[in-house]
């Protein structure tokens, strides 16, 4: 942490910060400037302190230098995780694609998308119970009976099942049915779910908030791993910016960063990312190439007819067209890339 | 709602969708243009089943014409709400300004403040007892003793006591001891709290979330006022853009906008909203002239020795000044032309 | 300048970074922490030679701590600036209310918005001759004639004239004609363009760019100042977000702040930053409340029809209202407070 | 064109509408719904006429139905445009790469850079002669020296050159030695600039401006077709969001969707998109994926002592790994997929 003083700063006012570092538990390292001085805390103390002297008399500003996440972090785990989610293993060499329906709406309607989805390649099958859903008269989910159709078609298909949880009331129903539970990203920080979750033992799938950074993003995971559960998928769902022909803006870049950052599987989501049905195959194959380790896609016997998020649905045959799309070759091409190109010079 | 075929649709597209539309339980009216058809859905049926139809072939968009709100409109309830918090009327004629600090740190940090802040003016008492933070490793809150204090300060003060919820398994709790409960900006879209709170009998202080648009935060309050609880206060805090110079982007015309089209009060969070002590007077004023039936804001006796926030909170002095900026006169002249310029012109 | 070595950084990497500040021209001050090294950059030396070491080996991060802008600065000059347009003051203690149509289209329709604004209260001029449209298609503007039409309108009513500057070779013509140059906002950072405004006699209206920081505006006015011209008044007229109810949001918090970076006067437009007619006149208020010292409002003697711009113009006894609304009581409360309220705490 | 009435709209409002619609030179079509009207403008009339009703008494609001954009359309010209720059086909089945210095700095760092690239694979060269820099204190460029030069390495090396023009002044030299004009990102919306590129006979690349939706990026390339120049190759390069870890968004799904609305080539620009010299390789790929004809990337000798934008500069060994990256195979792969996966279903 750096304490940067104005210009005007008095000696006087140097001294009330070195004074406050001390007391915070760093140790004052200052430097002087021809025009300005800056104060650094150095060792490890309390961080809100140093944070908190931004409005002490002569301070201009106050500058994070270290990352504020630890045990997420590649720098204290260098190597990546791989999470086992009912034995398909994400963050491993194969890419791993998730697919099913937004919402269950029916056993048919479940066990008809989970057999199409299979057989076009999917390793998981998703599908909604608890619906977050922006008006309160939206369709909001079948809920348990929902849970109970996804774990029939789990053993029917032998496809593990990620479903969403919205409330800390629900966690542990749905632990019963479920192999995965999902944060959605208007959840990201509901932090009395995040703790709850990092109690269980079955891993968690972190969206990303549609305006969370990648940091807040990784002090979100950070809570699940500080708290007890090390089981976490990163996903990208895409954030909001002002343009609006796509529902949301798909940050590729951001899945390339959080695994620089991050030991932690990223997977795409490019149905929420794009929320446009034409343009999820060649997002698709853009996730993969930036180096996710999977993917969640919507789809739907008839999206024309589903009761949520048809216009970002794909039918069974575009499933499979996007699945060809992310075929082993570009995989293979793709991946070992990766890992590979390390772009940063090597002294 | 409007299906917008596109120019390429086929005769056989544009009948597919005219039975569509009448399944979904609405009346087709076709309009044939020079070089598209569009159909309208009139009367009142199964909206998703028309928005889904944007997918279907020969549609080129979907466009929703009624808004999507019902209770919180003003065109349902043309007269403004006004909301009582323990004997407090937010959305009458006076500006309410609640105050206090962004956490409970102890008793004599509250009950000072609470004194400080009741001097100067300000009517009701705001303090976290749960924080929600960005970083596990941040001061998470004094949980059920920083409820109690704010009970006691209530007590000896007369300040009625605002106070954050973060999750359905503290609501009775928090019932049993503050005149408000407040939904923080990262719970703006966690429906099961919404759902929860629509059921008591206290009021809810609603947050806009920092990528929430107006219609999505008003659409958040329609749960509660759907669930049964039509006590709800908007409260304006920022929203996240590019800007970093501040916290967050402060949306004034939003407050205009939101009681435009709303008959809910609606309050401004400038501490939030700006994260610059220095910032903090001038946006209060402003918040007040653009129309706002009050303010909340963060004090505390020493900012710079704060666990939370203690960039943005304001010392007592400061706090004074600030009251001042915004008191009797400016709030006389700024809040009858209010009502008075009904800019949209009458035929 | 701070140059923030990662952890994992080797002495070796360390001391090209020390050499490397000094062949800068600075002079290196390091601070060892427990877990990493700091070099601070001290003295003044070739700037991007520093910030290009953020990809050297070892280097986590480039930090800068001084304001990027000068001449623009409180720091150089702490007083107020105060622009002569054709008379008018701007930056001094009265506000300045400019209007007119976005586009002169007759004589006819400017001579009687030009009598409207002046009886209302308005004390300068607007009207669009070069029109900056989003489409090919749409009006582009009358040209020259529009200059001498509005040179004309001065010369009837005495209120001096602003009207747009597009390009490089218009600025001789229009310097003739009027009395302020307006940069719009996509020009904000059309150096050509400012770079030849910094040669001329006239005054600059600066608009803040869509999507430029606080900062980037600043720079933008630096180049006027640096290149000469010091008479520049900034002009925040909201920035492009995810909201979409409102064509932009009104950044107000950035009119307060501008006037705590900077001298220059800065002015609000409510009629691009809300680009909704109903929402005008609070945000006129607010935006005086917040410190702007003027406002620019545009005006059509019959906004639905319009050439350009309808949905955000008010007619004439729309004006008015708002005038009404920001008239003299107001002013002399909102403005003194500006100064007084000297929120940051003096030790 | 829709001109949705609110649901308080009385006849005689409705009237108004009508018989302005038909001034405007459309037909109107009536819908009366249950709650509300809606009027249809059918034919083609003033555009700008209807959008203006939306101040009129008792209208919600105007609803455009058809794109804006003409000529770059597919609709239009459904095949895709082949754009030959000094020979090298941008659009056709290779995937061209650009690559140079952000700025030319002396002909011994363009010549080696020229020599590298070409040796690396890359088909054309970029290189800045007259730099847009947000500051006025950093290096602007050598201007004529760096054209000069530029054009002595394409005689060298046989590669084409492209170079920013940041004048309608300079239009006419730069067109002397240079084989295509860059629009920078910052000038997308100088219609000036733009009117005059319309003009010359040689091709134009257009970067996609940091605050602009597609489609205005559209318009802009439609004011260069519709004043004579079809030669227009589009450039994402990422756009101005919240997240601040990297320089833009990159906006990938963009590259997709203005291939799915245009016949122009699109090429992406992973330098600025991202900022971050660690994460060009895997955007560059995903770029490839995602149906991007090219790729823009800045090389330089030694990023660490570059004038300008060393940060995301490669060097030459980091810049023949992403060339790796973006192989033969890569693009195999990726492309034919584009055009074959048709996912809008077929009825």
């Amino acid at each position: 942490m750096i304490v940067n003083m104005s210009e005007a700063a008095t000696e006087e006012q140097i001294n009330h910060i070195i004074d406050r570092v001390r007391e915070a538990g760093y140790q004052p390292h200052v430097t002087r400037g021809t025009t300005r001085t800056i104060v650094a805390a150095v060792g490890s103390g309390r961080r809100h302190e140093i944070e908190a002297l931004r409005v002490a008399p002569g301070v201009e500003d106050v500058v994070q230098i270290a990352q504020p996440f630890k045990l997420v972090s590649r720098q204290v785990k260098p190597h990546r995780s791989v999470i086992d989610v009912g034995g398909v293993k994400i963050g491993d060499d194969a890419v791993v694609v998730i697919a099913g329906p937004c919402s269950v709406e029916s056993r048919e309607q479940l066990f008809s998308t989970a057999h199409a989805v299979k057989k076009a390649g999917a390793s998981m099958l998703r599908g909604g119970a608890y619906k977050p859903r922006t008006s309160p008269y939206d369709f909001q989910g079948l809920g348990v009976e929902a849970l109970k159709i996804l774990r029939e078609a789990r053993e029917e298909t032998g496809l593990p099942i990620v479903t969403e949880v919205m409330s800390t009331e629900d966690v542990d129903l749905i632990c019963e049915h479920a192999d995965m539970l999902q944060v959605g990203a208007r959840n990201m920080q509901n932090f009395a779910l995040l703790r709850r979750l990092a109690t269980i033992e079955k891993p968690v799938l972190l969206k990303r908030g549609p305006s969370a950074t990648v940091k807040e993003w990784l002090l979100a995971a950070e809570y699940l791993l500080s708290g007890g559960n090390h089981d976490v998928v990163l996903c990208e769902r895409g954030i909001k910016t002002f343009e609006t022909e796509t529902r949301n803006t798909m940050d590729l870049a951001a899945v390339a960063l959080a695994r620089e950052l991050s030991h932690l599987p990223v997977i795409a989501d490019p149905s929420h990312g794009t929320g446009r049905q034409s343009l999820i195959a060649a997002v698709s194959r853009a996730a993969i190439a930036v180096g996710a380790d999977g993917l969640i896609v919507e789809v739907h016997p008839c999206p024309e007819r589903a009761l949520s998020d048809g216009v970002q649905s794909l039918d069974f045959a575009q499933f499979e067209q996007v699945m060809q799309g992310v075929s082993e070759p570009l995989r293979k091409i793709a991946r070992p890339r990766m890992e590979e190109v390390v772009l940063r010079a090597q002294a």
